[in-house]
């Protein structure tokens, strides 16, 4: 079959370069060992052609023959599955890392995203919501770090599981949520050292800017 | 090997009852055609053990045999794979299944959780933060809107995939969100008069009925 495509965004501003989620991908291929290659949709054109591969008119989407796959988890579990390297092939292995993958994104992920919005829009008023929502990020975070206390990684190994984390867990870092964490911004720093992550992060960044 | 144990609280107060997430796994249960058991786990007092299950405090999880899964995501991956009933075998009908099933619980449960809470909290000051979570969950809305046109269900046939969005959708009907998108509406109508969906709810408010 024909090597992996990633599609992301031919141009993004400033702000998300660096965390534009077509990273996640880029960094299991790179763990992986696998040959890969980018492909461009517009940004500030999102076609028909963008919502039958992303129906949400995000990035990225992975292709690899017939088969085209949206959403960063979903992505990785595809390229774990395909090349054993980061996923065990055990029932019970396989299992954890499948829940922490989810647990990233659902569990972790979906507490950070509202915090990045006030961040980003520079909201500062604590009205009631904004007070349960920043009380939620604080119980998960705290959940992750009594967790992560002795551990490298979510699970036995690096897998899949740990890209989800780990960028996740850098979204929030970014405006210093990681501050009282100081398990969480250990494992952050552990994971973006991997080679395989620097690779991607700093194609990333050439990437948008040859677009610029 | 024993049958599959879902684990929940033994109690909780009146305002989850119905839309606590153990309902997702009995669901999917029920539409397998599998036996189960239910567990209880204190909803006032979440020792060691339960941290151990779950690490963010929460409910439900699954065990079966040595497998213990948290996150209603991969509980039900792993249901699905257990039972092939509710995932399709060729590879391009599973991954289509997959992907959704991410969908559902990180592009749209991602941008109802903060309205919800938004509404729990009765907070309706419209701050720059707000506007702009808003905006995400009507953004995300439309798309699976225009994605439900003419669809009976996300994929093919009735799947996961199906028990996660609906569910989703469930929660943010529940305050009204979806008055606006007729197939939304449409589709958690049709999702929800599945008896398996019926017999599943009923059984929730009986179980935390039954400890009141």
């Amino acid at each position: 079959m024909n090597e992996m495509t990633i599609t992301t965004f031919d141009w993004v501003p400033e702000a998300p370069r660096g965390y534009v989620r077509d990273i996640r991908l880029r960094w299991a291929l790179e763990e992986a060992g696998f040959p890969y290659k980018i492909e461009s949709t517009p940004f500030k054109d999102r076609g028909e052609e963008h919502f039958q591969h992303q129906p949400f008119g995000q990035v990225p989407w992975l292709t690899h023959g017939e088969i085209s796959i949206f959403e960063s988890g979903a992505d990785l579990l595809y390229v774990a599955e395909t090349s054993e390297a980061l996923l065990p092939t055990d029932p019970k292995g396989r299992n954890e890392v499948i829940k922490w993958l989810f647990a990233g994104l659902n569990s972790v992920e979906m507490a950070v995203l509202p915090f990045t919005i006030f961040k980003f829009t520079e909201d500062e008023e604590q009205t009631p919501g904004r007070q349960a929502l920043d009380g939620f990020l604080a119980a998960r975070l705290g959940h992750v770090e009594t967790y992560l206390q002795g551990r490298d990684w979510l699970t036995d190994a690096f897998s899949i599981a740990d890209i989800i984390m780990a960028d996740v867990l850098r979204l929030a870092d970014r405006f210093d949520a990681l501050a009282d964490y100081s398990n969480c911004r250990a494992y952050v720093e552990q994971a973006t050292s991997r080679p395989a992550f620097k690779k991607a992060y700093q194609d990333q960044l050439d990437h948008f800017a040859a677009a610029d």
